[in-house]
């Protein structure tokens, strides 16, 4: 691991340090880096002022052969990057026609854009080379010190992400090619505490090479296992590797498998529905319309996925799915009754194959002694018949939700491999 | 601000720097820290890696008063922080009988959770004080040294909000008092570009005493303005100081304001329906349920929120929203007469006052040359008519739907405003 090209990212913004705003940038730079060996040592937030920007910068140009910074290239009084990078770097900020031409061209039909506040964006630092973005008005800077590399982004995700596919790797694959590859691989159970799991494939986990490393994810009921190896790029044995160890793992946690990949359970979901040529709907009370939103958050979902019935009152639930009035009465609407004929009624109503519904307790309030916040039943229709579930879940409300969901699909991934 | 307490977050954990988990935890504590008037100076990533965890800690401690870090808690060999700090701080681990009562007893109807690796969990360092973690296994230590504080807290995030909330706020309040209050407040408008907003508003932002800030946070179309004072706790005036500045913006910016608190628009729009005494409904094609989830994710929703149709297959459109079907084959779904029809529907068949409905390309694929990805028809329907406007959004599919949710929940607003 000697070879292994290091970067920092750091995000710039008060909002990340008072908690108004949660840093999502890191997450996709780490990921982009990552596949192309480029791993990331730290990730530092620090706040819209020069000094402590300036330290930040120090210190990571110290540690690290490429730096990424995001946030504050906006046009108002409290972005100040482009300034404190340009006297970092004893630069001057002189303008840029191509900046210009292309802000102008950007706002061509929004006048009231080209005021002199967004003229201060055409104002860039002569010691660096400007990068194009595409989609903003913030000139994208990279600065270049004793072989060192530091790039400035824009803090809006969009313009981010575009910034870092557009400009940034196809950069960096020219200018800093790197010697390694990088594998992660993901394999998801569910069903066995974290520590069971962890004496049961102990023999597994302490035989592996020293080019790999095993990590333990537990979140909402769900266990990712990540394996991840480090290789020389020109190492064509790379991927057979770390597939005769996922090979091996799998062996060993088959009674708890949900996935071999670590795409989300909606996305496992979705393509054993494709594979089956089947449809799915879903009917939903405490979740509310986030199985829905999951099952139809990927490009290509209108391939399996139909519709829902987000059945929050009773009315609803009686008038569209046609839950029976007596069940509500009898037996309310968080029951094994109740969530069957969502199901079935989605099912029906929206003509698909499956369906998945729920009901339940998500809180804080509406609890009761019989029923307590996190009481909810789960049901899966499938062509054959419907199985129902009954959850004591723990959490806020929002977790409460969500981890219905996870189970949910979960069942249905049961299911739909049976 | 010279009596700033001034704390620090460090976050450990190799999924967070492989981009395998986005960091909430930072954004939660230190909202709860921001309350008592204690400001977070740093956010640092580092990976579970000893030399790491120590460099970080240590560079921490002799920035600020209080250090929190999260991770690395677990049972599992790649959980390494508790031998970390007992390392850092001169300490043994030494068994703790209280650690172990509250682990066997959280386990008690567990027996496969009660294994070797978890009764390392109720080892604990010997210079610490060991605070209870109600809801999970791993001790919440606090270490001191210096005067200084080091918090150590479990990163799964809902045991980390009971630790921050039942445990670390108390003791912060028992053992570190402060001097100061920070106020934040937060103004959200639309419909004006960043930079023209900050040229109408300059005059008042330049006269704000040195003693409150600014920023702007564009995101989704909306912009929030956020003001930050600081004050001396016994300065009983400090809310009306922020509140006066607070209602001269709210007048400069009447035109185009959308909340005068920073909460989400789905929390703006309930509390408007519930003032009235009104029920809303959603129907929802390439928002898929996002309305719907945005709409009942709060405790109280169900005053207002009566449920929604995920009409995502044209067939669901007919079958349950009564669409028809010569408008889909004369104008296609993405047309101001089916999103009418939409609305209208879901306001039928769901009873209530109010609808919202969305149609739309939300990509990647699927975009034509007349309606490209990005094109997007949202209706809201009143008691007395359907107002429907086309977008024409840019960004990733999920950027796309999110924006589009934005714009139909401002639409929304402003049709309860008025």
């Amino acid at each position: 691991m000697e070879e292994t090209m290091r970067a920092e990212i750091i995000t710039i913004g008060d909002e990340l340090l008072i908690g108004q705003v949660v840093d999502t940038n890191s997450a996709f730079m780490a990921q982009e880096l990552n596949k192309v060996g480029v791993e990331i040592y730290q990730v530092t937030s620090v706040h819209d002022d020069g000094e402590h920007i300036r330290r930040a910068v120090a210190e990571s140009l110290s540690r690290v052969d490429i730096v990424i910074t995001t946030g504050g290239l906006g046009p108002t009084k409290d972005d100040i990057t482009k300034h404190v990078l340009c006297d970092f770097f004893g630069a001057k900020l002189v303008p840029s026609c191509d900046v210009e031409q292309h802000v102008k061209q950007l706002y061509c039909n929004r006048p009231d854009v080209l005021n002199r506040l967004t003229e201060t964006q055409w104002l860039v630092p002569d010691k660096c080379t400007v990068l194009p973005n595409r989609v903003g008005s913030a000139p994208l800077m990279v600065f270049e010190q004793d072989g060192k590399l530091l790039f400035s982004l824009p803090g809006v995700p969009y313009e981010m992400e575009v910034a870092m596919i557009e400009q940034v790797m196809p950069y960096l694959a020219k200018h800093r090619p790197t010697n390694e590859t990088i594998i992660h691989r993901t394999i998801q159970v569910a069903g066995i505490p974290e520590s069971a799991l962890a004496i049961h494939i102990e023999q597994w986990e302490d035989a592996l090479p020293g080019t790999m490393h095993l990590a333990y994810l537990p979140k909402d009921g769900i266990i990712r296992l990540r394996l991840s190896g480090y290789f020389d790029k020109n190492d064509t044995t790379a991927e057979q590797q770390i597939n005769v160890q996922i090979a091996n793992l799998e062996a060993l946690v088959a009674e708890w498998l949900i996935a071999v990949e670590d795409q989300p359970l909606e996305v496992v979901a979705g393509e054993l529905l494709k594979a089956k040529g089947a449809t799915i709907s879903t009917a939903e009370s405490c979740t509310g319309g986030k199985l829905a939103s999951l099952l139809n958050k990927h490009a290509g979902s209108s391939e399996f996925y139909y519709g829902s019935v987000v059945a929050y009152d009773n009315s609803v639930k009686q008038r569209i799915l046609s839950v029976s009035k007596a069940y509500l009465e009898q037996y309310g609407a968080v029951s094994e009754q109740v969530v069957t004929q969502m199901a079935e009624g989605a099912r029906r109503v929206c003509g698909t194959d499956y369906a998945i519904a729920t009901s339940g307790v998500a809180g804080p309030s509406g609890g009761t002694k019989d029923k307590p916040v996190g009481t909810v039943w789960i049901a899966v229709a499938t062509p054959d018949a419907v199985y129902s579930e009954l959850l004591h879940l723990t959490g806020s409300r929002d977790q409460i939700t969500t981890r219905a969901c996870t189970k949910a699909l979960t069942k249905l991934i049961k299911y739909l491999r049976d």
